[in-house]
């Protein structure tokens, strides 16, 4: 697993492992020593007798923001530091890869060594970082003038590029329940902090739709005035409409009356039948509102997930090394839900709020998640940066309502 | 309810009715301005033949935030306006007050006129300017260095200055039903369009404590360093602490180590049983935290408003003109709930989102409060700055987490 | 003199004494206090035995800017402040009046009493707050959408509509001496520090234009596309023209493709034969640049000015009521140098440094002009907002590069 | 010449050729390609027949401010450009070099070719970048937490840490003449626009200190309070101090109350002998304001540097490779001036304004330096990383008053 977070990496130059063009972006180098010191600090410093650190100063420079653990870089100065030079960073990888692995010697596999969660959650966090690194690969290159591409050669394009029509599927009403509730078939048996504890929640009945919102059903609402019409906007949404003069989701380029892609294989064709992804909250619900419907609430989401059972190794993820959500196919089955796992993480409309009876871990690691559980939006699904086997039903990501730099995307409601 | 407007205005002098130190604080003459606008835009020029317009440029002076309207001034530029006069602004309201009665007359009390709802609303629209006009001049007297009294006499201390003791009150899990539910008793049969529709929500059992927290109590996190501590904060909380140097609530000013508060009758000693107030959503939080408890959903706080069956009449309003949550008397019963309606608006750990199957007005008047519905948090039960008659237990209040000026409280819950 | 103050503010609303549109332009209300502040602090406080403030709190309220004498109000927030009434501070300008005459009295008219050279920078002190009460007033009721007249009535139309020709009139090069001199017929014999000591400066043969750049040249340069070619342009006043999208002078309005001007009289036709004003440093330089001339230094301005021995009684200031400068008769002397003093300040081509051998005074008073030397350039000639007794050749005005809001205009050289 | 800015790069990572910490600094890779840009641009487009560019979108990458060669990189954003790589800069640089050797070889060394003093100004251009890219990337080093060294190795300590005692040198009064002028020796008799034309300027007798200002004489001063106390500073400069809470000059650290500086050596101990460096203007005129004397005005430091006749050979330039200022040997003749060329820039009391008859040059080139001269100051003499043939008596450098981080240091002048 660690490994792939380099092999992310194996294509860039030195030079783009140090930008950071906006705060929500960091550097790759940084990416490739955060997770580092997440190993080193929580298990190598409490668990490996007589470790010594890699760097005295790494702590100070790749605390991402963990108050417990002292003071540390100012985020917006990520993209400043030049040095260490990304070939320190990886030998402090190599470093304490190396003494990982005598640590897990020493437990000789035995499961119940008291820092297995911990080295549990050190590789989800890996997992959490290769999806980081993706998609703020995708946005330093993007910036840049020259639009290069991360990886050169385009992808055949996949054979289906009429959309599958789109159909609503029912959803009865329940009290049913959500949160992470552990199955029998469950590898690890993992999950984030976030996710508990499992709790009954009442929907009434609904319906939601067989696949994402394509990119051609999105480009008539951008055709039909829709970021000119104020009318389908939250208040918020629309102030930044106008001050950001957003026309199209990101990566969006207009030239000659055609509508192209910034992707990671460069200016790519947009392909109506895939799905619109790198859309804020805003958007989704903007866009939701034109159609007559609405976005889901993550109780919607996670209930109708778990009733359409969807089989998790199906989905377009990181492993797929597409990069892209990818159309669905046209004939595709219009009685299933498609495209619930992978692909784009799914905006709901409900704050990432502690669930009830939510308990925050002690000590340094009770910051991982509970400290942002205000002004967020819960995201569902995992896309097609998401390790195949970092993604659950249950799994709440987060994000500003404003955020568009991950792939993420619109499944309709109503 | 027109009169008790510029009953709130009348111990100012033109000159406090100009100004607006921060945003979020508008001049009183443009709430004077801006009540009337309404009733004139949405009433009399829709509904009185051959009515004529004050003045032209009143719709763009004092629209606030209508974008089917067209353009108008700036927020943030409110402040500098110091025509018209205020004189003219109350010729303004005369002026609209006497089309009103005119066309009221005209419809000769015939409930079913077409314009009754809409007038039905600008009444509850005068009342929410009514408490905003309270809160208002309190932060416009209190950035004074010279810290005037809105209201000179002292009021009579109340009897009670020790805090009746706290208490846990069971609420029963339920599937219970939540949202604007019309009653026999209910004069107007009024609520806002964000109270529909009644709906049913599922919360686990509970408890809720039987009154709000007092300023003694809250002193106590003050005193045991909870300003400084970020383990007990939200994110964003905290770095508002910091940026903003927060150390009390607003308001809580210390001379010589003693707390005083500005109120509208100047500075005045900590009361250490009345309920603590000015605090922001992250204050409310940290302190839930810091005492092991938490603050309660919207849902839990509606369905124990139900539960325990508050009697209205009972509250501490604007007409107490006390302006100032007052402490529980220390005989109070300590198994039931007090204070839920009046005092304080209670903080509820719950986002202000719609609700399911909420659908917003047509026309200018969807833009009432649909459009604010991301990024605030729910408030209940209304505070001393709210007309008696406004409130329910349906009311749905809502701000941003860091806003402090209106008479914010907090209840806990477990 | 000191009734002059009041004089102007008698037009004015309370409401329109409180008000700060932007952080340059002080409340009318702030002014009437602080120039009476003056007299309290340096005279009364220090040479009156036994008097007592007026209220103990205004030297907080009503210092501007004087380090040495503790802290104050944070210049921005002068608009956020209602009270003390406007009434109070005419209590206060009649209250430390009425004690000035007394120590006046005291002294018997001795010209040799210790504080006649602070008594008379403050009769000059008021003076300079009467011209920025008349620009600040302009500006206040200018950004307001109704745009109230300050003088409703129309001045009649000076009967010159059409300019009198520009020509270019000749300067020997010199190693003069500029700065104050004490003159025979100098009435006080007072100058600023600023304009000490005289000394000498060597300028070489130049030409200075006999009037100042009228409307209609001005207008030409508009029309030229003046605004939009960055070549006339320092590149940090290019920089602003974009960013404020500026396109004429301030005040200057364009409706129907007929241009108007803002003035204290109301919106007025653009007169063609009247100077130009309101325009910045950036402006006068770019307008100099596009005619192929420059604009004079100080020491150029102030030897031609004592050559061409300008009479001062003949200008156009702040006595005349006009409150704008007023075109040059079309049969005014042609190789006479108009304009000199009174209409518009001029912007020269120097840096507000201090001369050779300046000392600025001790105690609180060094702070008065010294601490601005730097980043601001020079302006000679007063203007029409100007008492006439205030000016002089070697006077110093100063401002930063892209202030508009005083009267400034444009001498060409060459 | 071309070789040594290459040469300057040598001992960094691709790393730190990337990023930007504060809008002043540039990138060192943007400093390699902007100034082949400019032989580009202005050379082989225009002169060398069927000339191609490296590459289309260099011109909108690596323009630095010329307006009329149309859009480019806002300046702010060249850290977030990871590409081109730095060996396509190098690539680039190669390339446009042996074109130019193409070119000059076309004009077989005649020296009256059309293109000559282009030629001239882009060898110049390359050495004012030279010792941008020594102090950018000193400041890019040294925000960096490791603090690391561009030139590991220490400096031999120079023998002398004793200072030189300070003199003061008498000048005489005169009408000299300033701006350049070709004199026999000169190689190139070459200058910058804004030096010309020379022309005379009176200066009456003044005295000059015979050295720079010290470090031990600067920590006195901080020592003293002088950060601390307002009355020493320019207003503009007091709101500096106290919003970015400036303690001392940029680099200097305490540690343990010993006084270190960040250096290209790393951190170092402060040499008190060597003079004081890296000062903003406000910092300088404070300092000398304490000490009761002054800084010089640019005709003051010009006449008095052509009457003490420095020999340019004999100062601390870039070739030194110390990379900082040096102390004045303590034998050092006592009535000569010292260090007027190389050590430190020296700020003088003069805007940066154009000489009387100054005439920009035509076309592009005419940006280079007129459209600047406002709001800066005038700093004369060179510093420890300028070039030694790039110098002269007349050579004008200009700073904001606010920068520090060139190597600017201290004369006093009474």
């Amino acid at each position: 697993m660690r490994r792939q977070t380099a092999d992310i990496c194996r294509p860039l130059l030195p030079e783009d492992t140090v930008v950071q063009p906006v705060i929500d972006v960091s550097p790759p180098k940084w990416h490739l020593a955060h997770t580092t010191w997440f190993f080193e600090t929580f298990l190598l410093r409490e668990h490996l007798p007589g470790y010594r650190v890699f760097h005295e100063q790494y702590a100070f420079l790749f605390n991402s923001y963990y108050n417990s653990l002292g003071s540390r870089v100012n985020r917006a100065d990520r993209g400043t530091l030049s040095r260490p030079p990304l070939a320190d960073v990886y030998a402090y990888r190599a470093y304490v890869d190396e003494h990982m692995q005598r640590l897990l010697a020493s437990s000789d596999g035995d499961p119940a060594v008291p820092f297995a969660d911990v080295f549990e959650l050190g590789l989800q966090h890996e997992q959490q970082h290769q999806e980081l690194l993706v998609t703020d690969i995708k946005y330093i290159l993007s910036t840049n003038p020259l639009a290069p591409a991360y990886w050169p050669e385009t992808p055949a394009e996949p054979s289906t590029t009429a959309a599958a029509p789109a159909a609503w599927l029912p959803v009865p009403g329940q009290l049913g329940t959500i949160g992470y509730q552990p199955a029998a078939g469950d590898p690890t048996g993992f999950c984030f902090d976030n996710e508990l504890p499992a709790h009954r929640a009442y929907v009434d009945n609904f319906q939601l739709q067989n696949r994402l919102v394509t990119n051609g059903e999105y480009l008539e609402f951008v055709r039909a005035g829709g970021y000119q019409d104020f009318r389908y906007w939250l208040g918020e949404g629309w102030d930044l409409v106008q001050s950001q003069q957003w026309q199209a989701p990101l990566y969006w380029v207009e030239r000659d009356g055609r509508w192209l892609r910034y992707t990671h294989h460069g200016l790519q064709p947009l392909n109506l039948a895939a799905p619109v992804t790198h859309v804020s909250f805003y958007e989704a619900d903007a866009y939701a509102h034109w159609t007559g419907a609405r976005l889901p609430t993550e109780a919607e989401w996670e209930l109708a997930a778990r009733h359409f059972a969807p089989a998790t190794a199906a989905g377009n993820f990181l492993e797929s090394q597409r990069f892209d959500p990818v159309p669905l196919p046209a004939d595709a089955a219009p009685d299933q839900c498609h495209q619930l796992l992978g692909d784009c993480w799914e905006w709901t409309y409900s704050a990432y709020h502690p669930y009830p009876g939510y308990q925050k871990a002690a000590g340094a690691l009770g910051e991982y998640n509970g400290k942002f559980m205000v002004n967020q939006l819960v995201l569902r699904g995992g896309s097609c940066a998401t390790p195949a086997s970092h993604i659950r039903v249950s799994y709440r990501n987060f994000f500003h309502a404003d955020k568009r730099w991950q792939f993420t995307g619109i499944r309709l409601a109503k």
